[in-house]
């Protein structure tokens, strides 16, 4: 049995990321994957970067594929590092700077989020808003 | 001065598509672009095929591209029209059945939606649902 | 919550395709995947045509994606057909021709087996094989 | 007459690896291709990461496109090494971390096989296992 997030449960995560974004004032792309690193909710706010649209999108993807916040991969793929482009892999989907965390439950990751388009910190701090107002509906 | 959907826009057309798709009873994927096809804000009810995803997004990309609804398309591409082949050019983004309309305002096409997942009748009544909703906020 | 095929499953499946393959006489390229489409386990046997690899795959991830049998699709994808040119939309993954099916368990996609390689009749004989040896081991 | 690995030794090396990743713990992709980098079999362990799907694949595929493992091309591909950006060439298929291995009969490579998803030390340490139970059943 695998649990995925819900619609609902995405638009309430959204909601808390588009909100922060709008605090930090930096429009943002905001995205919301099923476990598999399929889609289940974008929203690209007014002013938001156009690169940014695909980046939030394949942080979430990189973040439910990797099972792991997509800031944790950055060492690993640098010059030196175990995994020594690791972004250039899966057909290039994969984002190794921050702003893509999993969303788990119960210890299972149950999909992911993804924001791109200010500073990796603002980035980071939307997608963490997002996780901190998941609550499963079910 | 070009006119463009703003993302609070799209949520109203986004919840109308839901509203009709829940009526009508079947789980959809509704996209909604600007004008220039690229993504503003996308939904994957619970339940909805994957496959949908890709072609409710494709089917706006198509109405905010050609300025047209997509089902104005499929004569035309068919064997003996004037532009057979149509829906394999663009890097296989065109489709060309129902479900994709563009978003006009003053007579200027200011973004597209699509639906996906149902009946190709259904798809069209989803996302007619959505412009019917459209009210510009600005 | 979603129902997914395990590994042990799809091996099961797999082995009944192959038996079936083997009983036709003809090397078939053999796919399992989950209910996003998401390859689990694949097998190209001896002397197996090499298009088929890509096909079979694409077989299996279009009968979870549509959650339909592949065979089902031709009608509606051709000229004259409700959704014709489906199969040039999702990036060229979606197969019309027979050979893929959901995997269903309770009523629910929880995965899809597609074969390619020969006449389409035995590609179909070789996944009905697969889908009549599933068996739930959870 | 160049010789390949057959789908029964493909089978053989596959159940290696995979015995290898459940004593270690951990949940693997493991790939098997031929000795032009084609698929021949595949297995997604229940649990094992998204990402790892393509990775394991292209690991195999670069084992055999380069005759050699993959975690040798890892110095020459960064910055100062002889073909930096090895691993963006060839569309992104080229790994350039360990986990896959030429499969080499009489000096000759004849396949290759990849796993993704542990580890690095995880993933060569399965691939090994599949080396090592390589017997050539022709």
């Amino acid at each position: 049995m695998v649990q995925e997030l819900t619609l609902a449960e995405a638009k309430t995560i959204l909601d808390a990321m588009e909100e922060k974004a709008e605090e930090l004032g930096v429009p943002l792309n905001l995205a919301v994957t099923n476990s598999e690193g399929n889609l289940l909710g974008f929203r690209r706010m007014d002013g938001a970067k156009l690169v940014a649209s695909n980046i939030a999108q394949n942080k979430a993807y990189t973040a439910a594929a990797v099972k792991k916040p997509t800031h944790e991969l950055k060492e690993g793929a640098e010059p030196g590092g175990d995994v020594y482009g690791l972004h250039t892999t899966d057909n290039g989907r994969v984002v190794v700077f921050g702003g893509g965390f999993p969303v788990e439950h119960d210890g299972v990751v149950v999909g992911a989020v993804g924001a791109s388009g200010g500073a990796v910190s603002e980035d980071m701090e939307a997608s963490q808003a997002g996780l901190d107002a998941f609550e499963p509906l079910r």
